[in-house]
């Protein structure tokens, strides 16, 4: 395994209710921290409307040129879900009903009064797909090639996440440290951009706040490299005290 | 104007802090619920690093494809600031100081110490840009042709997005209404179908939830045609109560 590669993954979330303001997204951040585990970098997301073609031109460019496409969304089943659908008719295959899916299926919604076929939509899958398991309520994920279909409930997508867990091929986890400064990011701008020079591979986030009337800012460092990050951690609260600043490690 | 036309924007989220998961996004909703009050649909979002090529493809592609682009991120006097310098070289412009944005940024830093270099990075501008009062930090939002930039800060985007309230051409808003209803969408699926294709212009979305243990569903129905909405609504209402279920108006 080459550990030295950058792993990316993008993320499409699909929804009219994000997209509309009615929903506060949380899948870009449960996603994003997820892949950081695995080793592989979230490297761009879009959230588009329930249209076949958005979701079809968007599924095309990000399948191909990130390793992992993953969607949240539009897998339920109702008229509005559709995702299904999309990245099939992108992907250039016909939809199937899955059979171990209808099994589950079948399974899950015996004691709920059984089957009907709107329940059924949830067992069709592009050709050639298979399935994620949802251990919370029954209708899988799917996997295509490098696509990933989960659901838009946010704590269902989590179950697939986690069935995933440990399956995906990565790299070098990206890891952070975060300091905080009473100070406005404006003073020290030029001893940020100098750190981060200083040590190959680390990048640093200026995040700024206002609390109980006062500025301040939380430096995140983010890199591949365990050692450097700490070399780079220090530096930065060093050169931070030396201009007088108190430099709070793990931030404020 | 014309008041049929449907005017869309898109979404341009720039920063490392997103997709990395430790930023929990909130520009998106805010944007999109402020966008419907100004008749404009948000059409789609992207979310992306803070890197100059990244920026610069979704910028040209989404500004030319909307009516509006909102930006938000990467405004601040630090190094990983750079979308002023990534849009302007998307657009084929210099960045200048903009001399307004300058005497702001000094009468604001004038008792903190005065204006230094990184401050004044927040005066930088794609030439032939116009500016967005922000009247909670000095520093201003930037417009240029159909490109809104805002701050990344969701309550300084948010000001930001007060000072252009009004002053965008837009169509009819799009309203909505909810009804709420214990039931597994999966068992009304089909009526809601119906229901959508009886009531021309109107989208029924239907977004399951579980609570204390119990199934239930929340089915929005959205349109530009404030009639229209309000048959399509009673007629939701009448049908689930025919198939047997308390249809709560106004959402559970």
């Amino acid at each position: 395994m080459d550990r030295a590669r950058i792993w990316t993954a993008a993320l499409l979330v699909i929804g009219d209710e994000i997209l509309s303001g009615r929903t506060q997204d949380k899948n870009i951040a449960q996603t994003a921290s997820w892949l950081n585990v695995q080793g592989i970098r979230l490297a761009e997301v879009r959230v588009v409307a329930d249209k076949m073609d958005a979701i079809g031109e968007a599924v095309t460019l990000l399948a191909g040129r990130n390793d992992y496409l993953f969607t949240t969304g539009g897998i339920g089943p109702t008229h509005d879900d559709i995702t299904v659908d999309a990245i099939a008719a992108a992907l250039g295959v016909p939809v199937i009903v899955h059979p171990k899916a209808k099994a589950v299926l079948e399974a899950y919604y015996a004691p709920k009064g059984g089957i009907n076929e709107a329940r059924l939509r949830m067992a069709r899958v592009p050709e050639g797909a298979s399935l994620i398991e949802n251990s919370m309520s029954g209708a899988p994920g799917i996997r295509i090639g490098n696509i990933f279909i989960m659901a838009g409930v946010p704590h269902i997508a989590a179950r697939m996440l986690e069935a995933l867990t440990g399956t995906l091929e990565g790299g070098l986890p990206l890891v952070s440290r975060t300091i905080g400064c009473w100070v406005a990011e404006s003073e020290v701008a030029e001893l940020l951009r100098v750190t981060e020079k200083d040590h190959e591979g680390c990048q640093i986030g200026s995040y700024p706040f206002f609390r109980e009337g006062r500025t301040g800012a939380n430096f995140v460092i983010r890199s591949t490299d365990e050692d450097e990050l700490g070399r780079c951690s220090a530096e930065l609260i060093a050169r931070l005290s030396e201009a007088g600043y108190l430099a709070v490690d793990g931030g404020i």
